[in-house]
């Protein structure tokens, strides 16, 4: 964090915190590859999950190792055989929704046709209206603590209403990427697992999702129609809009139990 | 927009509405450049606006014609002369912060010396609170044409509290690249202007906007710490967090005229 003098309504001049974004050229095998900002939580799971989500690398055993040097702002990857087809793997950008213009190099839609989510019957791919808010309870625990300076993004990962791992950061793709990076290091699967993210559900999440193999993603914000078109097309249930009892069910129904709320009209429902 | 049916925390199915995003590649003649994911209202406007700020032409009369055929989903841009160093520019890749991966080419804080925003003391260069105020209420009144679908960023551009042109996108950075390529085609300075956005106050909007000569930003978030430095290095003022009558001021006081808010506490205050 770091603090800034500000100004407000009332003429007050007050001292807030504010995110400390940082700049992380990566260098692959000496190779500029990218340089990303980042609250540099954990670097080195970030890069990690990078390279994968892009494609770059089939396997985390094709890293020998990932070095973060902060006072160069640099994370030197070597890999133990190279990256084939390197320039043309990152040759094509297509420019996603993000906040704009998100990057992922490579066709976008490539690999979809390979992904198999567990199905719909799976109890552990599946999330009950309980769990649902039970989960949304725990983020609202963790975001407390950091509420304090805003305009981060943060991302969990659960199983059903266990958090397993949490981690904010300027932008909601390094934060799932981090996600990412962390259960490719430690080997954890998807199958039984759903995404928090407090991001919208564009397709490049759907996408990221469906490639760390977990079939349910919720979210605090909107969808995007692709996101939407590409969950069907998945069978990827997609929850947005989600605090506290509130939350809309955009797509993948048939993992969902409903435990419907009281109709509208009673008190509680009024105030809450 | 795009309706689809969803399911909510009362175990009702409904129909709501989604933004309906389209993918366009643009071509640079007959070079594919980018794929961008966009609402499509003003799609020449968008690719005007997006050579331009990723600096790619000098001059709109560098460019002979824009056309997009949405049947290929395509945009195809023919320049009078060519992009000279094309591969040079298009080679470097920044990930900033965006919602985690927007991309620059090329150098993030080239050119950034070169740019002289209009002194602070230059009445058309500042805003007073009560002009604030009168901004924030046509964005009020402007925003809830769309509010429906949600998940959509605006971004608009003021004389004043006068409302120039709005326009709304998946993100937030086609928005501002939207009205970049209006300005430039319709050949509109910047040293008098206000730009409002729903997103965030980072290195890139803070970039995006001293190109195009707008010394101050009025933004609905927050910031991160690489937007409020590059902010004071170029004197430009940015407001976050503006709502109805609440903001805070970040950098740039010089340029604003605080008409204090009677302090907390009273009736009013309290409610709003």
């Amino acid at each position: 964090m770091h603090e800034v003098e500000v100004l407000d309504e009332f003429g007050a001049t007050r001292r807030i915190s504010i995110p400390a974004e940082r700049a992380l050229t990566v260098f692959v095998d000496n190779r500029e590859l990218v340089t990303l900002m980042t609250l540099g939580a954990a670097p080195e799971l970030l890069v990690l999950g990078y390279l994968r989500n892009q494609r770059l690398v089939e396997s985390a055993a094709d890293i020998d190792s990932i070095t973060v040097d902060w006072d160069v702002q640099a994370a030197a990857v070597k890999t133990r055989a190279g990256i084939e087809r390197f320039d043309e793997k990152t040759a094509k950008r297509v420019v996603t929704t993000g906040c704009g213009q998100g990057t992922v190099f490579g066709d976008l839609m490539g690999d979809l046709d390979a992904i198999r989510l567990p199905a719909a019957d799976e109890p552990s791919a599946r999330l009950s209206q309980h769990a649902l808010y039970g989960l949304l309870n725990a983020m609202r625990l963790q975001e407390s603590t950091y509420k304090s300076a805003g305009s981060v993004h943060g991302c969990a990962l659960f199983r059903q209403d266990e958090l397993l791992m949490f981690v904010e950061d300027v932008g909601r793709h390094n934060a799932i990427d981090t996600i990412a990076g962390w259960m490719w290091l430690n080997d954890v699967g998807g199958g039984d697992k759903i995404f928090y993210t407090t991001g919208r559900l564009t397709s490049e999440m759907v996408i990221k999702s469906a490639q760390m193999g977990v079939p349910i993603i919720v979210s605090r914000s909107g969808i995007t129609q692709m996101g939407h078109e590409l969950a069907n097309q998945l069978g990827l249930a997609l929850f947005g809009r989600a605090t506290n009892r509130h939350f809309i069910c955009y797509s993948g129904f048939e993992r969902f139990d409903s435990q419907p709320e009281p109709a509208r009209g009673g008190a509680e429902n009024v105030v809450g």
